[in-house]
């Protein structure tokens, strides 16, 4: 598998986290040679926060994590396997998870609500519980313990580089770790494309506090991202904090010691949620689309949106053509307020239209020239009121033809 | 251009209307030797109904239709131009709209809100008034008049067949006449995939009750087809009935002798719905996706068009694989209510999940075989309640990329 051509070049050092236990094993269930199993330890006490596709025919792990956040908060222990989802396999697939559980909390003196799990890669086929804890309980692995890179590696599915990333912030004068890593966007017959991202911190913060940080963080990164408008059936993001530090609890999202830790939480989210796109199947643009002027936030980004899922728009982007005339019908079909005569439409800063027509003495080429860059830029203002968003996606190639229609061809 | 591998092998005979007169003219503003502009003269008392696109940014064409029909609802003459749409055009736009107005009417002997119009092509460039009334002026045309077949390829833009239809059904003893002509679905740099549909009768039916008729037609038909999740700014969709058979007016949508006029006009909209889709782009598999048992009818709407706008559930059809882990996928993200464990799909008549599940001893090979035919039929059976829906599209494959995509490279 090629590397994606928007991966980036640089790459963050990855510390440890105290308090977290990193191991990852080979369990040769779908994929050969490579680690595809993660178990993270958490030292007693870690609080958990997480957010969960809306989907409606969710995985088994996804209904297993909402309801062990909904129970308790304390994690000591996530699974994450790579290659078979668990989707839709029925009591049968539940049946397995709960084997999963039920040996894993004996093995490790745990409550069954102290383990997270996902599961990304093919729907429809059963788990096998047996394959997967024989592999934990050989105790082989061929990856160091506490690498944190070499986790990322073992939750790609088809991911083409494995995503991670982290930042030290001061909380009241202690120096504290966040680690990020993340995978999605590859896919393989009959596979989903399904994102998971994992962020591991030392800072000692109440779970209802955490909760609150990573829903925030959440909207602006991974809830504005697309790839091909398909929601997956897994996705999931888990932020752990294992309070580590030795230092007093903090149980206000808002309090001013945070603010280093929010703004590299948030960062973390939005420089993950990129690299999903920057992984987008057959991407070879990466495509940010900024919104202002709409009558509210939420009107904004559904009118992102609208165009970042545009098939139109974005095989034009892949064409390197400057078809303005598509976003503009990507605007009207958002059915978000709009009036044609006020929106003004930028890409790579160049103004093109004004007062519902083409700008005077509009000249192509430099636009042109901006389309045949890999960082595309579009700004929309509606002119209505101050309502803003900013959404993320790659461009619409025969690469993603390719990936989801060829291969068994 | 070929033709599209889904085009109907055998078309309707097309009879004249009584008082509709149609003459095809050659403006040569965007394409060589073809007609490209429709001029359609009604008789005295001619009611119209129309449906228009929801776009937010819509045409000055479809503007001026809502408005006529608002204002008054008898229709003396139809305008259709194809290449050039005359959308986000501006002041500049409304202005030559206005010109062609002021001079068919008087040159007509008519009121400006009696003329509908509508226009698609190319985005943001102006519509020349000049060069149409040029051509209309001259009085030069090659088609012969009242030609519905040369009408509907008047009207065509990228589309590889012209699409037309007719139905003769009787109205209290007496023979009626039901002519529908559309275009749609192709696609030229930098052009917008727009559909166009007219319908012709010499009913004499009252116009609140034929846009009765009209609106309950649309939402099974143009409103239940996807191509590429794309909304165009200039979808229309008018009914004309010039009343010119000897028989009193019908002012009861759902008056009994109405019956067969209601069934023939419910078939040519989904007629030409259906044949707009089987010249989508790129198209190569026609596709049916019946849900039955959403909680209602409107829930399961949306989960069809869900399947059917899917990105991943086209590609797999194209690439002839029966991947229906995407079809569960696109069900979770629909956002209507689902239980995993009712669900029930089946493709090609094979049942394939039940209970949240596979069924027992399942053999892939005889879907697969139906996925290598070209009429592809998928249903889905929530197992909630009564509401069901039909929705139609075709497969997402190379072709669509390379017309969207490749035409600049």
């Amino acid at each position: 598998m090629n590397i994606s051509p928007l991966a980036p070049t640089e790459f963050s050092r990855m510390p440890d986290v105290k308090g977290v236990a990193l191991k990852m094993f080979e369990t040769r269930m779908v994929y050969k040679n490579r680690d595809d199993l993660l178990l993270a330890q958490f030292a007693k006490g870690t609080q958990v926060a997480g957010v969960f596709t809306q989907s409606k025919t969710c995985s088994a792990a996804v209904d297993w994590c909402k309801k062990h956040l909904a129970t308790g908060h304390q994690a000591r222990l996530l699974l994450v396997n790579a290659g078979n989802s668990n989707a839709f396999t029925g009591a049968a697939g539940e049946r397995s998870v709960t084997s999963v559980f039920n040996h894993l909390a004996q093995k490790f003196k745990l409550k069954n609500s102290e383990i997270y799990t996902a599961s990304t890669g093919v729907i429809g086929e059963l788990l096998s519980a047996d394959d997967l804890l024989n592999a934990v309980d050989a105790n082989k692995f061929s990856t160091p313990e506490n690498n944190f890179i070499g986790a990322a590696n073992a939750i790609r599915t088809t991911d083409t580089f494995a995503k991670f990333s982290s930042r030290q912030v001061e909380i009241a004068g202690n120096s504290v770790t966040i680690n990020a890593i993340a995978k999605g966007s590859g896919m393989i017959a009959p596979d989903m494309s399904t994102m998971l991202s994992f962020i591991f911190t030392d800072a000692n913060i109440s779970q209802p506090a955490l909760q609150k940080i990573l829903v925030a963080a959440v909207k602006p990164s991974f809830n504005a991202i697309t790839v091909d408008s398909d929601t997956s059936t897994s996705d999931t993001v888990l932020l752990f904090a294992t309070g580590q530090l030795d230092a007093p609890q903090i149980n206000d999202s808002s309090a001013p010691e945070l603010q280093d830790f929010v703004t590299a939480i948030n960062e973390l989210c939005l420089e993950m949620a990129q690299y999903i796109v920057r992984d987008g199947e057959g991407a070879q643009k990466f495509i940010t689309v900024n919104i202002g002027g709409a009558v509210d936030d939420q009107a904004a980004h559904n009118i992102g949106m609208s165009i970042a899922n545009s098939p139109l728009v974005k095989t034009a982007i892949a064409g390197e053509d400057a078809n303005w005339g598509r976003i503009i019908m990507a605007i009207g079909k958002s059915g978000e307020q709009a009036d044609r005569d006020l929106i003004e439409i930028t890409i790579g800063g160049i103004k093109i239209t004004q007062n519902g027509q083409v700008v005077k003495g509009y000249d192509e080429a430099p636009v042109t020239r901006h389309m045949q860059t890999q960082n595309i830029i579009i700004d929309v203002s509606m002119g209505l009121s101050d309502g803003q968003a900013t959404v993320y996606t790659c461009d619409l190639t025969h690469g993603y033809i390719t990936i989801n229609a060829d291969y068994r061809s």
